[in-house]
């Protein structure tokens, strides 16, 4: 017999003395959209035992959101265990609409539009310079990135629910605000409000959110349905970053403070870091310090003009062709990245660590010595014991992370699509 | 008007359709109890505004309430912004019951009683010698604590709910074993029923659980009525450790696995740790770290017979002499403890910091250090900006969260008091 969703002493009981029916069959409408999300197509008996709403009742709410274009009659229900007649499943719709997710980086503006099953029905990527352009020349570039999602996605029969723009550094979500993003130079750049003057009110709602936190739920909704519960994401491109998952949930710092991986202070007397301080773990292992490591000053793949995709396959053609610079590069940085997710691990005991970014595209030379590094300290064998994976997004994560939080909406309240 | 404890979207919502009366009603009971301890006295009026439930409801639900023993009427209520009538006010009532806590530790078990309002009826710390005494030893020597704690607490009147056995290391809370202890040297000790055994069926329900975790626990506790959700604590004894509360929930790692903050690889280069790696945080800032640095080896505060009372009590007075190598020793340390601490906040950006334990005795020579370390390092000034502050409990953490958590049972469902 299933779980049934409801805690015993948790003050929520009191909702039967202050019943809102209508809203109580909105909130379970998200309940199945939900259930069908996380747990994947399944029959109309199967989600009342899981759900413990009564079976007429299920049926009714699948009429609704059959009736909204969400859901739809699936495969019918092979069950090895069950004997007596076959069930039709109900599974996720995803012809109807769409969430776009942009990102917003240094040197380019990007874009993926994902249906209500994750399909991906959009995706373009431009190269921009944000620090020339400054904050209105991007969000130029940022709008006519869009238009051209919107066009695109709505030629098809699509129809987009929202936009959720994610930028590096602090945000004002609830304003649309970049307060402060050091990487793009921005203080106070009015994002949402500037798009929607560009885009004008038939661009669907817009949204602002950090970098990493996007890339985190991205990739915690990647692994979530295994049952992980407790994921540490770190990420590396020039900079270094990531979030915590703890008990499911997303880990938000006091004040919308995001995790500052990248700052750690492992090295105390080594290089400065353009933070200000010294022995930063980003100094260890951005890409810069790969980069430094793997090559001299006047090396191509170290040129400001060669992008990083052009850096990354051309180190690893050196390093497939055996270069020895190339494999001690990549092998000190395997072994600070380490050293860094091991100290992460200390403190937060995940049960999964994610490798992101440029540590996923080398994660054949990286995820061995990073899952020896924390086997090896692991102080309680009987407890403990985290594993090691690669983001299969791998520099998409935000941008991904935009889009599924776009459909958010939908999943959490799915009768708003009618309105 | 205040908040209701219903979330729009939460799947508890289905609640209203499988209702089960008698247990909302129970829970709610918990909700009223737990409002009063949180939030302190306040009226029938001021309760039902703030759950929801009817003002009928709340009646009834306190006067069962009080038949348990575990409310009464408390003073008049002044509100200085109400114009009308003055209203009685309902608080916790602490005659009836208490939780007992206990800590067994290298050289001491103590225990420490407290009622429904926490106040503390009683407590008793005995020197032991876990290491020579053994398992079996160190059992008897709880067992007959707890034996006397509960002959004195009956005497008075008082009831004890339940006796929650705080231990280091690893523990397996179901089974009521300690699975590994480093300190203790203990592997698979068989706790509540080694003293079940030996204290008989008239004995309160025994629970374990880890020292970290209840001292994290009990810290919290003294904070969260002030709004505090994000909370790092960070202990400092012959060991480093602590905890981390998230969204007002004390984070719990991978199957059970603490927060090891003492084994932070600080210093890879530094010296070796009893865990076996080198440059762990504790080798820095342990206790006898500090001894090292402030006394030479023949030194009497760090003889093996000198109890941690009296050495830290000399090292103070030292320090307040002006001693000079005493407080090159605490500046040391505070530089040391201040690096971790803010390498703690660049990954969990918690609202406050709590110091425990040695950390908490040395306050004053300690706190402005690792405050404005924290405070240079802040990425963001318009976000994060953790406080840091010492704890009250100092020592007695872990067995006052023991004595909490005992107690924790009557919290969550009041009716049991009543079996």
């Amino acid at each position: 017999m299933a779980a049934r969703p409801r805690g015993f002493g948790a003050p929520v009981a009191t909702a039967d003395e202050t019943a809102d029916r209508a809203s109580i069959r909105r909130a379970n409408l998200g309940v199945i959209l939900r259930r069908l999300r996380d747990h994947g197509p399944r029959s109309r008996t199967r989600l009342a035992e899981e759900t413990g709403l009564p079976k007429a009742t299920i049926s009714s709410l699948m009429n609704e959101l059959s009736d909204l274009g969400l859901v739809r009659e699936g495969e019918v229900e092979r069950d090895s265990v069950t004997v007596g007649r076959p069930r039709l499943s109900v599974e996720l719709d995803g012809r109807e609409i769409c969430g776009i997710g942009v990102e917003i980086n240094v040197d380019y503006v990007s874009s993926i539009a994902l249906d209500l099953r994750g399909k991906q029905v959009f995706q373009r990527r431009v190269a921009t310079d944000a620090l020339k352009l400054g904050p209105e020349g991007t969000l130029d570039a940022v709008a006519a990135l869009v238009q051209d999602a919107l066009v695109d996605i709505r030629d098809s029969g699509v129809e987009p629910v929202g936009v959720m723009v994610a930028v590096p550094g602090h945000t004002d979500a609830l304003a649309g605000i970049s307060t402060i993003s050091a990487n793009l130079g921005w203080h106070d750049v009015a994002v949402t409000p500037g798009l929607r003057e560009r885009l004008g009110p038939q661009a669907p709602p817009l949204s602002i959110g950090n970098d990493a936190r996007l890339s985190t739920i991205s990739e915690y909704m990647a692994v979530s349905s295994t049952g992980v519960r407790d994921m540490v994401y770190v990420t590396g491109d020039i900079g270094v970053g990531g979030g915590i998952v703890m008990g499911g949930r997303e880990h938000q710092g006091f004040r919308g403070a995001t995790c500052e991986f990248g700052h750690m202070p492992l090295d105390p007397d080594s290089v400065p870091c353009v933070c200000g301080r010294r022995g930063c773990w980003e100094t260890m292992i951005g890409l810069g310090a790969l980069l430094t490591l793997a090559a001299d000053p006047d090396d191509v793949v170290r040129a400001p003009w060669t992008d990083r995709e052009r850096r990354l396959a051309e180190i690893r053609r050196r390093a497939e062709a055996g270069d020895v610079r190339t494999l001690a590069a990549l092998r000190q940085v395997a072994a600070d990245l380490g050293r860094g997710v091991a100290l992460l691990v200390d403190i937060v005991s995940p049960e999964l660590v994610v490798l992101g970014g440029y540590f996923a595209y080398f994660g054949d030379y990286l995820l061995d010595q990073v899952q020896h590094t924390i086997d090896e300290r692991v102080l309680h064998p009987a407890t403990g014991g985290c594993r090691v994976a690669l983001s299969t997004n791998r520099f998409t994560a935000a941008v991904r992370g935009g889009a599924q939080l776009a459909l958010e909406g939908v999943f959490q309240d799915p009768a708003r699509v009618a309105s």
